[in-house]
């Protein structure tokens, strides 16, 4: 089975640092979203496509570990590996790295459910998915 | 002629202050907007009655004046004023007070259009809205 | 021992929803936040307190589980839950609740730890807290 | 004398796109901010060099036009340039073109003025920005 992964940089923008003077753990959700935008964008995977095949593919888990702050003027790196589970889901571990020493910023993991355009839950892998999956080599 | 307007109290959120100790400026969008939808609210005006009626009328102007800061624990008021214009617009006027001591925070204003649902701009009011003006005495 | 606990009404901003038209995951993060917010002023436990006493608490654990989605127009009941430990940190279990129908939209937990002003973290409850814990009976 | 500006590339993000489908107007407050760290960047005159100087650089203006929407997907360039002003004030015009067929989608302006760390305004261009404007021949 192949492992699918995919690296974003991102640079601390001023709007996302709190009055702590560290990053808000607010902004990491975008971080998390931005590096799996990027995944979607790198394996066609992303919202648009989804939206396409006829689908929303929104969160319902997503959980965080903060191990160190960024700070502003800080770079990071986020990894988000694709994890292979046989149920109708699309689920994601991410790592974030300090550009400055590599060590961990930050992980988490989210899951993300298939709704037809009217917001039905669909309890099995659409055909467009399982045959990404088969493509991929992640079955 | 009348004169609408709405008061939309706002408490200051710790994610809405930066590492300069102050409200984000990006914040004042969200609290010119809380009191655009409590505007809204009271004159059957706001987003889900527009849309609706067949339209979207997202926003072609705005601009901020920031006189004296928030800070983390501060409430203040924002008043906002509907003001008449021929126009195919929705046009409103926004002053920010401190609940402390009533001074001025920030000024403003607002312009949205009206766009139909392929987004092709209306150049005259659509009959929903001059009925709105005729019932509310703005015309 | 006492189980602490406080209730905060929200209302879902235009600004909050996504364009599948539900409200994007990562506001809940802020709708946490109001909730841990109004805890931490009901019980002297917010931000500025713990400011004062000479620390920060960073959130070190986050994690969400979406069940049903919220959308524009929607209100919600957030209840923050507090969780007594007996380390140096501070736990609290959320549950969000439609206004609509009272069923469960979300469910979550954070974990915050202190740190002195120099960012060292703290192994032990500061003087404080350790109070606060005695007089709200939460030992 | 000389004319400093900067470019910077811009992605549209999924979480500032809003239930019309098109990029929320709140988001362009960071685009803007965006640029103007992009120029704070290039010519030595960004937030962090500020603050070590001894100042904050708050925004007191700030307005924006927009002239046709982005979508998700959409990718963006904005234009930051500055506008030499005598009084102690940073002052930026911002164009923000569409990448795909260089049309304008936003323009805009912002002013800072200069307060010291105990937040009180400045009448005068404090010494470095002074020379700071010497050096690039801004004067």
């Amino acid at each position: 089975m192949n492992k699918l992964s995919e690296l974003k940089e991102i640079a601390v923008r001023f709007s996302e640092v709190d009055s702590m003077g560290i990053v808000w753990h607010g902004s990491y959700v975008k971080y998390f979203e931005d590096a799996r935008e990027a995944f979607g964008a790198k394996y066609n995977l992303g919202y648009l496509r989804i939206f396409s095949e006829g689908y929303y593919a929104p969160l319902v888990d997503l959980d965080f570990k903060f191990k160190k702050p960024l700070v502003y003027g800080d770079s990071a790196r986020v990894e988000v590996i694709y994890k292979p589970v046989d149920a109708a889901k699309i689920c994601f571990e991410y790592v974030i790295y300090s550009l400055k020493d590599n060590s961990v910023i930050a992980t988490g993991n989210s899951t993300q459910v298939f709704l037809d355009r009217d917001y039905a839950l669909l309890w099995n892998n659409p055909k467009f998915y399982q045959d990404w999956k088969l493509e991929n080599n992640v079955l």
